[in-house]
């Protein structure tokens, strides 16, 4: 659970079968005290029967990417290039689902949920289905024979505004949640994940309850 | 690189062909302090171009394991049993060999090499062929497309003994590995690991350089 709306919707949605264990990293992304603040809002909301925050403060030495790299900044949004854009952080989701597996079988869960999108998610290669079969055969071969662990996703084939409307429909709280990753308290509303999520808000015809300090023209409506 | 004999020998492979970085991981695992320190000392041997120390505390906040839970204890070695021990740490590698593909996406590095081997690793199941075979499926998919990073495994299909006298021909430093499992300075002589590396040394017929509290029996020869 990162703080942003697609894992929050993700917990509603796993919420409805299984008892919730929520699972954040923190790894010296510029806006980890706002996503912090959000997961642990959304995990007492959802009564979580645990919480697990890891530390990956060894992401942002390893480098490579505007959200851990101060030095480097993060673009506006610039919908239409194919390119991976500077937020990618190398190979990123595999550190968070280790954990989250290395979790599952010491409570032995039966589910993994994650809130990957492959469509408006920018082009990150961790956020396509493939990747998830890759990595349901890796949890396979790499655990004990006994453990039956899968990874679930599912919105990965939604459209961020069907995220939206799902999320609205099961009353997930979309005030408790961050997407911003340029600024910490209010949100940029120029960013790559604030204009996807403005966007997706407006397609859905619902509203975003957060605050902007700039919203983009189509999303005033 | 834990330290230990394997990964050396992995080590001094790679030097054959490749500039090498260095990759050691702390987990709250028991003898942390002595494997750090065989890192430190072999990495200069080595002389590697890059070390990354990755410290992975959650581990040992997940628990489920006599290697990072001081209130289980590290069983003396009992082989011939099909069970997994207590020293398995659940889905360990794939923490290691995500932070290993982050880093080697940044630094542009070609492989990244493991010292895991199949037949002596008390059955883990991250210690086996298909394994790696589905974290390279893994990377390739979870990477930039112009990435390709591979897996390597050189010590897989060895025997434990056959490391040994492949460590002994390339002047592997087997003085500056730790193995033990359970005492930090001078190695028990009858963990699992301490077991398996005492025989292998008398298999091949080499010298083992460290001290023992307790060689066990055939080991004295």
């Amino acid at each position: 659970m990162s703080g942003g709306m697609d894992s929050c919707v993700a917990a509603a949605i796993a919420g409805e079968r299984y008892a919730l264990y929520g699972l954040h990293a923190s790894y010296g992304q510029r806006t980890e005290a706002s996503e912090r603040r959000a997961f642990e809002a959304q995990a007492a909301f959802f009564g979580a029967r645990g919480r697990l925050v890891i530390e990956l403060g060894y992401l942002a030495r390893i480098g490579g990417s505007s959200l851990t790299d101060p030095a480097i900044d993060v673009p506006d949004s610039a919908p239409g290039t194919a390119e991976i854009p500077n937020t990618y952080v190398p190979f990123r989701n595999a550190h968070f689902l280790s954990a989250a597996v290395s979790w599952a079988e010491v409570l032995g869960a039966d589910r993994v949920f994650i809130g990957a999108v492959e469509e408006d998610s920018s082009g990150y290669p961790d956020c396509r289905p493939e990747y998830y079969d890759a990595m349901n055969r890796l949890v396979e071969a790499g655990t004990r024979p006994e453990t039956q662990i899968r990874i679930e996703t599912p919105l990965i084939h939604m459209r961020k505004w069907e995220i939206v409307r799902r999320g609205a429909e099961l009353g997930a709280p979309f005030g408790m949640t961050w997407s911003c990753y340029r600024s910490e308290g209010v949100a940029c509303g120029r960013c790559d994940s604030c204009v996807l999520r403005l966007r997706a808000f407006h397609e859905a015809g619902v509203t975003d309850p957060i605050r902007y300090e700039d919203r983009p023209q189509y999303a005033k409506i």
